[in-house]
Order: structure tokens, then C-alpha cells, then sequence
């Protein structure tokens, strides 16, 4: 809880899937964002305010007022990437260049926004059997504060292969890398800073597997908040005043 | 003049200013593209094949053709980066994903197609004084191939001065850093991938003064040309191939 | 104060320039370490408990027992690089990689501490001029920590050139820039991370200049300090275990 | 063969294994270093102009002559790294800095002159388990040279493990990750700069298995050289030059 106030989260949930299928709403009565707000309030405690957010809301629950009171944005989304509107991507984005944290989990990879701070495809290896198969999350960086405090490895038992080619830009820090039972490898923690704000990329947690009820998984979301969100309160707007400058303007 | 054949260069220029301004007329008559394109066959001799393309021309020059035979494009805009068909800049973003070369050249730094591949505001501090201020330009990664043969520092006389904080990705490499006479500096050689692609950003160049006649910049510019050429070239694309992928499908 | 116990700082002053020179002793009568002190517990409060050790100590103040207490190690040198004992450096060199934050000053970019991590030449340019010239710092990653709270662009009216090419690897992070009167630029706030540790060498602070009364120069120290304090104290060890490890160790 | 001369490459391989056990002796009846070399020249042809060295020459084949004619070198040694002089290491140190390139193979991960470019710990979590096990090689920078023309993923059917955390400074670049059987993974392609010279790490190749047989492999050796290569020969060193300058001196 630092500047005297608790961290404001949102977690964004496309909610989708719950509804539509019985076995996703099996593993998640409650919508994929209880287990996720669950860990983060479990793990960051008075430190941190959570809010739920999804698509169906009016705006997708992400009108100005709400960002502006948004210092992290998790995200999750699937099934429905197109039916986010291009103004509410457009206000995200701006939010985080002015340093809001942003965490984008799994399938987010394909998100309008996701898309938009990268300026690639995101595109990548998929594998959708039945049943998943075994991931293994390595650290990599393990000074990296997202790394904090879980186990080498995490083992997920069951969970959608991604693999590489990862078309991303090179991660200002790389910190986990996962292997799958097929042999596949996966960038699955990448930390990027755009603007002002924070971005990491999580990758675990399809819909169709309890990935987010896992402790150890919960404990790396609620690290990225925690990270993501320092950069917001830290800054000093001053540092990053732009346009044209007299000479000596500093002096 | 790998692979067999010589590389081939389109060079964009918006080609605005000199129409308009007789000051930027008198420095370039022919166009700004060419002392541009002159520096690039003299260092680069029969290993290069040099087009020009402006903003005027049907599809500004880009059509799917010309750039499927374009290995390395250079770009500069700046009264007119609003004109650009949108269409246009989301085919040069495919294609430098794929493996075209993109070098963007001082005020390209607001073209939509920096800003699209960078996904942040690309914004800057400038200072248009006339008579502009003298320029340094200081290599901090000599082992790099954009900075071959260049002299240290460069002294360009007079140009607009670029000031941070300029509003970019932390580059993959970056390779030169300007001075200013107002004390101001500025991240002025950077260098970036983007899926199969290479990007380079160069910052010296502004219209009211002769720095593309200048021979170190017209090397660092062949320099980017080259160096950007080979990734598209020595690629084989099976290892980027992505999507569903059966188990065991690599044995 | 992060669980629970203040972050634990020794400032290391070679402190030769003071005893030597008049001209430094009137700068700093206490000591260049007097000021550094200050400047942390200032910014950093109850949550930092800082003491003093110097060359002229048995074991330079550094016994295994005073690392073994230490969060982060700062250290200015200049006079005297040699007269450090290659095993006091050794064992600063493992208590960084196990995860004790350290803060290299202006000259201390050529102590063996910073060399041996680096692996580099770590030379630089430099002009020692009287009177010494205008330092203007740039913070070109607005959202690092240790450029939290610090004006955009840092004057320090008198200080020593120092100027590129730095042979330094390339730093993981790249937070400050300087220019200089002459029109050179130094790469002045640069991060890194080795082994569990982090690393950030800050470059002002020439001994015939009273840069580190300046509370800008303090507040970045400050920064630095409790930015390379909290890698060694987040981590859980485990996640470095290294060794023979037989299949399925982690089941 | 750029510059009008072909590169010279070094390659310096330990040779103990060789003449000590049969079972490698089976593999590599005339030393590991002699399929390296074949695969150089196979791929490079003309363009390059090969020796070998080994430990038990004087000096071990790397005087002051012999790597001030080396453009490149690469290094596998595994038993007897203390028995590499240290004036040796310190010589060829300079050397990398200076411009010359280093690809180190497999365990010369503990090599001393790998740590000393490092600096850090460079250890890592291995498996010596009779037969070893499958490695699967992924390409995460299709861009990058030494990535040109490999297969993805490569297929090692047996190699010894090498797990992470592997201690080593975050990469320039990362080329390749490697899975294993055992679900450990690795960044088994990782691309530094270090001074003028470009150092590149390359995992595969433990001495009990044919693995510097396979084409693929030599296919990226061949490329870390010819990548390593282009640094020392395509740079002016003007631009490196340092120390004491006076006001005004580059004008």
C-alpha cells in the first residue's frame, strides 16, 4: 500500500465461455475473475482495492471514469476479442502510455489491445487436445519481482500447449519460460514497459482447466499487479513533458 | 549482393516540402530522396537496386507489388502523414513483419507507420529555432553495423533540435545518441525487430537544412539499408510457421 | 521497510581525496560519504538503517560479516582502485550475485568490483578541466524507479566530462543520459542484473565538485539504493537450486 | 569473405575426452574439433580459412600471433578448464574485446573465459543420465543470423540435460531455447556484445553423443561464426578511441 492509498485493480474478464459451456462454468461457477480476484486480494491484502469488469457491462465496465481510477488492468479474453470496441482499445491503450499496469493472461495474446502496444501479430503454436497435457514453468530471471516467491518449477498438470514461434517484440525482461509434455517451449512471462506504464504477458490458464485456482499461479498474477502497478504512483509527470522547447527552457 | 541478386530499395520520401517551401527546394531540387538514394548506390554500389516512391503517386508508390519487391524501404514524412491511406500502412506493416527492412528517418517518428509497428506515442521534444543548432552524434555501440566506418562523433552543423523524452519501445539496440548546443539529448540510432523484420530508426534530417547531402550520414543511411536487407534475405519461413499443431508434429 | 526490518546500507568511500586535498576537504569536511548518508536517510527515513566503511579499515570495512549484514553496498573510488584486496573484491563480487544490490559512483566505473561484473574494459572519456563544465541528465525510462521524483533534465552546474564510448555490455536498462558543455554524451544511469543481485552504475559525482550535496543527485541515489535493495529480499532461494538433478526431481 | 580476405577462424577444443575415453574416442576418432571443422567449411567454403588448436599445445596453440590472426574462435573444454593458463584467458579476453569474436559450446559454459566475459557464476542445473535424452531446439528470434537456415525445432535425439536457472547476464539477444525430455528447459542460444567483439553461447554438444555430427548443428556454428565475424572487420576503431580529451577536440 504505498502513497497511502491501496492499489486500484480491475479484473477484466471477457466472461464468455462461462456462460456458453458447462464444462468452463464447471471449473468456474463464478466466472474465471473470482479465483483471480481471490489471489490477488489473498496475497496483496490491504494493499489493494479489486473491481470486476467484463463485456457485457456498457462499455465493457471500462467507461473514462473507471480507468482513470485503474492503476493495474488484468485481462482475459478468447472467444470474443472482435466484439470489444476499438474506442474502449483506444482508451486502454492511452491509460497505459500514462502508466496504468496492464497483465494480459493466456489467450489475451490475441486481444485488440494486446495486439496494439506490441505492434506485431502475436500470433504463435497452439496445440487443443483433449485433456491438455503437463506445463512446466521455469524462472528464468529470478531477481525479477514477478518471480517472487514461487517454486522452480510450477508445475500446471493440465493446460493448453502455446508454443514457439511467439511473434512478439524481444521482452525487455524474460522471466519464465514453459515446456509442455509434447516438447514444445513458450515464452510464458514477458515484461514489457510502454510509455509510462508496465505490460507483462502470463501465459497459462486456458478455460477449459483450473489453472487459476492454483496457488502458485494466483501468487505470480498477484506479483505482476503488484509490479505493473508501481510504475503509475512512482512517476512524476514533469519527466516526460514533450513539444517545443525554447532554448534554455530548462535553465 | 547476397543471395545472388542485388538488394532491393525503395526510398519514400513524402516529397511535400520541397514542392512548397523554395528554402527546402533550394537545398533539395531534385527531391529530398536524392542525395538519399545517391549515398545508398555510391556505398552500396551494385549490391543495391534504388526506386523512389512519393506520397503522390497512386497508392503513394506501395502497391502489393512494388512492395513484394522491395526488400529494404526508407521513409520520410512530415507536413503530410495524415494522407496516407490507411490501407497502405497496413501493408507495409505486414510486410516488414514478414521480413522487409524499414528504416524511418527524423520526423517518420509521428508517421502512422512507426507509431504502428512501435505502439506507443512516438512523441518528442523539438525546438524549430531558424538557423537550427549544432548537432552531435556519438556511437555507443561501435560493433554494430550501422555504425561501420562512421567517424566519432558526427558533426552535423545544423539541424532541428530532438529532445527526450522521446516516447519509444526501449530499443533492441540502441546505437547513437545526439548532443545539441541547447544541452538536450536524444536517443537518435535505434534499432528494433518486429517479427521477421528490421527496424531502424534515424533521427538527423530535418528539410530546412543540407544533412542528407552530408557523406557520414549518407553512410549511416546505406549502413541501415544493408543491415536491414539481410534479415528478409536469410530467413528460411518454416521456422516461423504457427498454428494447430498435432502432437509430435516435428518428428 | 519491506518484512518487516529496515534495508540494511553500507556506503563504501575510498575517502583518500578528502585526507589528501584541500580543495575536496573543503567540499566535503566529513567526508564524501557524509552527504551520501544523508541524502538516503532523508529520502528512505525509518525505512533504511545506513552505516559508513572505507579503505583505511581492516578488510576495508568489508568483512564477510558486514556483506553478510548488508542490503546494498554503494561505492565511490578513485585514487585508489589498486589498493583494494582482490579477496575483499571476490567476496563483494559473490555477495552481488547472491543478491545484494550495489550502487557504482562517477570514478568507481573503474574499481575492480565493476569491471569484474561487467567483464569489460569499463573505460570512458573524460576531461578534467578546472573548473569542470555543465552536466545536464536526461531520464530517458520515465517509469524506472530510480528516476522516480527527479525534475526532467537534472542540472549539475560543475562537473567532470565523461564521455562515450563507455565500454560497458549493453545495460538492461537504460534510465539516464548526460550531455555536457562540450557537446558529449554518457550514458549516466545504467541498470543491470547479475546472478540474484542488480547493479546500477550513476555516473555524477566528480570529488572537486559538491554534486552529491545536490538533493536531485541524493534523491537518484536514494532511488538507486532502494531499487537494488528489494531483489535480494523478494526472492525465495529455490528457484536458483543449481546441480546434477535426476529426471523428474521436480514431481 | 568480406574485406577481400577469408575469415580465419580458430578452433580450440580442449581434446582431453578424446584421448581419454573410448567411448567418446568412438565418436570423435579424430577429436570433436575435426566435424566442426568440416561443418565451417562446408557452409562458409571460401569464405573462410580454418586452424585448429588444442590445450596440450604450447601456450595452447593461442599466442599473441595466433589470435592476432583470428577472427574468430570457438571454444569447447569441459574436463581441464583449470588447466587453461590464466595469462591465456586474459589474452584472449583483450582479444574479444577488441574486436575479435567467441562461440562457446556446450560446458565451456564454466570455461574461465566465458565467466570472465560474464561475470557471473555461469552455473546450471545438468543430467548425466546414461543415453541422455531427446533436445528440441526452438528458434524464438527467426531474424537473427545465426538462426538462418535451421530447421525448427532441431531435433538432438540424445543429449545431456542442461536445465535453467542458468547464471548468466540477461542476453543482447536470445536465439534459441532448448526443451528436454525430463520437461527442463534452457536458453541454449544466447548473443552477447562485449568491447568490439560479439560472443555468442551455443548449448548442444556433449562429448558422449554425435552431436557435432549432425548438419544442422554445424549449420548454426557455422552461422555464430560468420555472424561473429562481421563486428572485428566491419568497424573503424576512431570511433572507440578514449581518454583524457580536450574541450572542442572532434570539431
Amino acid at each position: 500500500m504505498a502513497a497511502g492509498r491501496p492499489l486500484r485493480v480491475t479484473i477484466w474478464n471477457e466472461h464468455v465461455h462461462e456462460q456458453r459451456q458447462a464444462s468452463v462454468r464447471k471449473i468456474y461457477p463464478e466466472g474465471m475473475h473470482a479465483p483471480i480476484a481471490e489471489g490477488i486480494r489473498r496475497e496483496l491484502g490491504d494493499g489493494v482495492s479489486v473491481r470486476v469488469a467484463t463485456l457485457e457491462e456498457p462499455e465493457h465496465g471500462l467507461t473514462e471514469g473507471a480507468l482513470a481510477e485503474t492503476d493495474v488492468l488484468t485481462w482475459w479474453g478468447h472467444a470474443a476479442h472482435d466484439q470489444v470496441a476499438d474506442e474502449v482499445v483506444e482508451r486502454v491503450h492511452a491509460r497505459v502510455l500514462a502508466g496504468m499496469g496492464i497483465v494480459l493472461l493466456h489467450s489475451a495474446h490475441y486481444s485488440k489491445i494486446f495486439k496494439r502496444l506490441m505492434g506485431t501479430t502475436c500470433s504463435l503454436r497452439w496445440r487443443s487436445d483433449p485433456g491438455g497435457e503437463r506445463e512446466v514453468i521455469w524462472t528464468v530471471n529470478p531477481a525479477h519481482p514477478i518471480a517472487a516467491g514461487v517454486p522452480q518449477p510450477i508445475v500446471v498438470p493440465h493446460d493448453e500447449m502455446y508454443g514457439e514461434y511467439f511473434d512478439i517484440p524481444t521482452p525487455d525482461d524474460l522471466v519464465f519460460i514453459s515446456s509442455y509434455e509434447g516438447g514444445e517451449v513458450f515464452r510464458s512471462g514477458c515484461v514489457y514497459r510502454r510509455g509510462l506504464g508496465r505490460v507483462v504477458y502470463f501465459s497459462p490458464g486456458d478455460q477449459e482447466y483450473p489453472v487459476y485456482h492454483q496457488p502458485e499461479i494466483q501468487r505470480v498474477i498477484a506479483n505482476c499487479v503488484a509490479w505493473c502497478g508501481e510504475a503509475g504512483r512512482a512517476n512524476d509527470t514533469p519527466s516526460t513533458r514533450q513539444g517545443n522547447s525554447p532554448r534554455n527552457w530548462y535553465m
